[in-house]
């Protein structure tokens, strides 16, 4: 018995994984992992996702260098989520982390506003000169 | 076209949707919401799940009086992870605030300590108090 078969896959072999970055403890991104990929960030200590669309394994900042160092591995109550305390870098000492493809500090940069979704959170880096 | 027309629900009809504390910035918990839910968290300012094992809406809170009250809703760069920012309510003033059915702060209670998940979060309430 492994502590990877303690996690409740679901019907496509996945968990949810959120990031959540130390410090700030800010809500940084939420993605999906399979087996290999939950298993592969406790190894490397990196966040290593499985993606969707891809249908491949994603280590995170293999294309933009903003690597999450994971610091910490938790597990839910019911053994079916995961969370990720992670070291967000890429970004230069002293200013915000960037999770997100848009350039910006955290995916969640979206806020309802009455009957509408605003975006509230600035774009910290053009994503042109990320993905380079 | 309604606010929750931009949400990309999944096969199955549902998000994920992440509560995370006002104040603390601690991750309590992660569950799913169909569109009803979510339109009727926004109109009740209370998180409503969607249930999968009991397959219908679950307000929570409904009976542990352990409600969240919504300060803001958040949707994610693809529009498909919803991220609530919560008061948890339900254990006094002073005390840490508890989201867990097993009386813990928050769900994420278990952390991979070498090869192995260890409970590491103490138990505030006995679920045989909330749950009575």
């Amino acid at each position: 018995m492994s502590w990877l078969d303690d996690v409740k896959w679901d019907a496509n072999g996945l968990v949810p994984a959120i990031a959540q970055e130390v410090g700030s403890n800010d809500v940084l991104m939420m993605a999906f992992m399979n087996r290999a990929a939950l298993e592969r960030t406790a190894e490397l200590g990196e966040a290593v996702y499985w993606s969707r669309s891809r249908q491949r394994l994603w280590h995170k900042g293999e294309e933009s260098g903003h690597v999450q160092k994971v610091r910490e591995l938790r597990l839910d109550c019911d053994n079916d989520v995961v969370l990720l305390r992670v070291e967000q870098t890429g970004h230069g000492h002293g200013q915000a982390s960037i999770a997100c493809h848009t350039g910006r500090h955290s995916c969640f940069f979206q806020r309802l506003d009455g009957n509408a979704w605003a975006v509230v959170d600035p774009v910290l880096k053009d994503p042109e000169r990320i993905y380079r």
